[in-house]
């Protein structure tokens, strides 16, 4: 029973393949705190290399890469526009506000997508009050945007930005978390990408696989600079060139697999629009979203039923339901489970409500062996 | 023509009155530093018995009152409920982010009045993510609603969020810069105010007339913890009787004048609204705001216009401007700029936008004996 | 009894005269919010011009002054090297932390005076480890030193330090809340004051007599950026010529008189130092410190009989008692006070300890008609 | 040649051994943000057993376990008492300020030990001056003092500040990066260290030897906000168990190899002072420090000279020099180091001074086939 849960609730739960353990365990290793790391150096210099910037930085997780990048981007009582849904604003408010001083104006868009003319209408009104207000000094992009479902920001929207911010004296960012799988998906390259950001970030650990770690990529300036601001958070590891091992590991033979990935999510997506029960953005990338709304259903009851089921999912915000693909999940897995949603669905629709939640649960609770309160 | 100028811009604009300026030359005074200044501890005192709150705290503005009141209501990695248009996100969302650490999350409303269904909806995702959010603790009111032209905020929303935050382990703050106004326009008692909210900030230099001074009201603990903030933001004056006693003759002798203010600003909205050609919120205290989009016209060129036909308005954001009104402008003067401004929108609009515009450009500077670009 | 009260606890006691709450009464104002305060340009232009600055701010408190010109001058994660003894640290360092980010490096020197090579001392170690230090950025003086007896910082050592600063690209400070008194005694101009430091700041509620109020002096440019800061502190005041013309009238009428204070701690000082039983520093100014290290008795018990013979005092710090004079205290009083408190040091050493103090406090209590617990 | 190098830099060099890497590549793991990697509650639940607390939190590195304590023991506007030469003074001092808004008290010590009676006249005074000062809250120990030549706090001092402390209302911390070496130095067990902390850190990455992590310490209910914290860091990473799997190997095969490093350290230091030429402190644990301001010599230079010589040395502060052993240093290596740094400082010393300095440099510099500038 248990080889047959399909884990969909993120591909941060991607676990590192054998190969690539042996390949940390024999990674050269020295103390990056003595910048005498040889394959922490090798990993930023090909990221670096990747993005088309001079430098980029490990860094533990995400996180840190998206708040050490505030302290050199912004200054406190600059403003950051950014789109509500953003990891951002979404998971990272509180620190913003907190560590950095900065606030952020989360726009409220439909996809998550930062136009020039959604950025210009967000901010002149403020510049109006300057002396009180915080001054905007950056735009955030995020891409692929998770809450969002994974979507692909376009290049020409990213082009425009960043020609109108330079105009104004602006700078970009992009947390490009998954921006592998944006570059997969849209066949823009990496170096694309980097192109339209004063500095990026990625990460290792959600759809590459490696087990942590991160980086900031930008100028030799900006990450001069970080690496200051890096050792201040906490982040300046030792040996940390196990990390590193990893994560070069994972982009020389995990990038390419994205694609599969974003096959599985659409196969999924497509499996449960088929049900007509409920509401489903089409994946661009390798996160589905559908909104169970029309079920009648708590999303943590539906969540939990799925459990019984064998398959794991998150419930998102409102009544929105995530599925993350990533190596983790076969092609095989992602048919059961995909058969094994969509029929729990069609269980609940059938009955309506509360009724057909109360009948599909027993039966859930019934196939997974587990007695229901 | 000087004489003739009705200044509009804001109810800060109103000048201590020489009755009101003698009162501070009399007033006993002593260093409040040393907790020793009597005229100080009247005021407090009286202005805790007008709310039925056990205490109040003079602050030298009601920016330090707010930013003092995130100090002691919440504490860092905590989330303040406001509404956009709000003072607290307007014009202090920077120093809110990097003084106190707090994340604001302004919601969007109609009328910047936050009524249980709109504070609940913006919370209940947050708290699924507990652990990586801001954790939402306080609730925030402004009344009058200052940017939806002094809308007065109803006792029983106040009521309503009172107890559902009790209930929800939250406190309530209000933002009662104009609370004054409110009261006199909806009857509604201090005391009623005063029972809806933790703690609530006041000022004295608006419609009351005082050449500057707030006060912070709330429970003893609040305001003993609220006093060691103000000597750490730099509000802990000397003999601060002086500005006291200005506050206390303002309360004294202002108060009732208020309700003239808010029927020179109904004469004023009214009388532009008959010309049909801007789009006016009838005013329920001393504030007047107007849509000029249909104009066609810059609001920084029309404030222009205006000030030639010796009428100060302010630009307030994106189309609407803003009039507010005070002692400063007697019930003539109301008249004489209400059939001024008519006129104007009047002259723009006959011959439609910018022909218009320049027209009534021309005609305003050449009234007022200068020159056009 | 009560009109032989002495209270020498501070000098920020001093009351505003007659004159001054009439000047205040009649000064010209408008809403400085909106730069139209002419009594605060007045004021501005005025103390800028004595120190040879190019601009001035008007400022609640010395606190403020002080605190903002840390945002202006330095930034988060830099050092300002200081005495132990100053304000800044000994009051102030909770709030430099919490709201500046800025790091202190107290130094402990004898007289609170910062020599090059003391700064020098400070900060050569830091600089082997600037990736993780915090990077000194700002020198910081005050003059007088309150914390050791109102002491004058030597010119040469201000011009010294300057030259050796701006070599190092660090900038200077002064906080000047008594640097009036520094002037007068040394016969050193503000001015030449004014030329050792990039910004400095001085109060007028001090020896001077204003009510409240104090400013930050710089270049315009430092100026331009106080004033944002200044708004965001809560310190952004409306009708602000009032306080501003009680400054101005003590500049007038109150500096020369500053001569006397300085000859009453003088003669306090030796008189107390005649009975040889107490550790006194001779002041240079008009703040008069004694060590009562020697009577064997608590300085919070010594207070209240001094309180009980009718002379205020304060506890410092240690076992540290001061005395400050200003033009509250006339020469009459100064001799009244100097005979009481000598009397009753003599009373408490000549019986020795705990019984001495006994005894003096019961004669002490006596005098006064109180009852000792 | 390059075998032949002895680097005694840092114990933060210590390289995982073959055995570890195989064991962090066999380690099961799970996403930690999700609560789910065993091995990281192995380590977790190991280390807290240890020091006979409830809980434990695994860190990237000890500053975060440092600012994290700093966020869950105190609050803004709080004051910490450590020693001037604790890491959380000497390196953390700019992000203590900054992201924490504490306040340190750096106390100078002779050997960074705070007793009773230095903590007790560092605080008496401020609590005179509540209302301004930040309010004492934590005591904070470094175990061993690294800045002090890896001294062992005597457990009876620890015992007694833990006792006042309480008595006080005050919290004691311990930053005990290198903790395992004072319990083997000295005897007392980890439990007995653990019994004077309400919480404290550990490092894996010192002498332990894996390539990076630390943990927190503490109560049940610490941990639980130390892992919210945590996230906010950017500290939060997924499958940590490969992290967890070193420090876990370290714990059972390194622990006992301490004592081989305290004895080459004594070796190192004797040989040292055997000179006569320097001044040596005789460690206690791993760290040697001498002093060699007596060979009139820049210790940049000195370093520089070891290097040639195939021993890498720290310049620490002032001028104090600065070895450590961990296991990447074998008995023999420590031999061979000994006799080359005394031989250096003989040879400096024979000559005097600058001379003496540079007929070294050239014999150093020839001996390691380098040209001097």
């Amino acid at each position: 029973m248990k080889d047959d849960i399909v884990d969909l609730r993120s591909d941060t739960l991607s676990r590192p393949t054998p190969a690539m353990l042996q390949a940390m365990a024999q990674a050269e290793t020295g103390d990056d705190c003595f910048g005498e790391d040889k394959t922490v150096h090798a990993l930023e210099e090909h990221v670096a290399g990747l993005f088309g910037k001079e430098a980029a930085l490990l860094m533990p997780t995400g996180t840190m890469s998206n708040q050490v990048a505030l302290r050199v981007l912004v200054d406190r009582g600059n403003e950051v526009i950014c789109d509500a849904s953003h990891h951002i604003n979404f998971f990272e408010a509180a620190q913003t506000a907190d560590f950095s001083g900065v606030s952020l104006n989360p726009v409220q868009t439909q996809d998550g997508v930062l136009d020039v003319a959604t950025i210009q209408s967000s901010i002149e009104t403020r510049a109006r009050w300057s002396h009180s207000y915080a001054v905007p000094k950056l735009v955030w992009h995020e891409n692929t945007v998770n809450g969002r479902g994974g979507r692909v920001v376009p290049l020409a929207t990213l082009q425009q930005v960043r020609d109108w911010t330079a105009q104004q004296g602006l700078a970009t960012y992009m947390d490009g978390a998954r921006v592998w799988n944006a570059s997969v998906a849209s066949g823009v390259s990496l170096a694309q990408y980097g192109q339209t950001a004063t500095a990026l970030s990625v990460c290792f650990a959600k759809g590459l696989g490696a087990p942590m770690g991160s980086a900031l990529v930008g100028s030799r300036d900006v990450i001069t600079q970080a690496r200051r601001w890096r050792k201040w958070y906490g982040g300046g590891l030792h040996q940390s060139g196990v990390v590193a091992a990893a994560a070069l590991y994972a982009l020389r033979h995990h990038l390419p697999l994205l694609a599969d990935d974003h096959e599985n999510a659409r196969h999924f997506a497509l499996g449960l629009m088929d049900t007509g029960c409920v509401d489903v953005v089409v994946p661009e990338t390798n996160i589905a979203l559908f909104d169970i709304s029309r079920l009648g259903i708590e999303p943590g009851r539906f969540v939990s039923m799925a459990d019984w089921l064998g398959v794991k999912l998150l419930a998102w915000r409102g009544q929105v339901i995530r599925a993350v693909f990533c190596l983790n999940t076969t092609r095989k897995q992602t048919l059961n489970a995909t058969t094994r949603i969509a029929s729990l669905i069609e269980r609940i629709a059938a009955r309506g409500g509360v009724a057909g939640a109360a009948a599909a649960e027993g039966a859930a609770a019934n196939w997974a062996g587990v007695s229901t309160p």
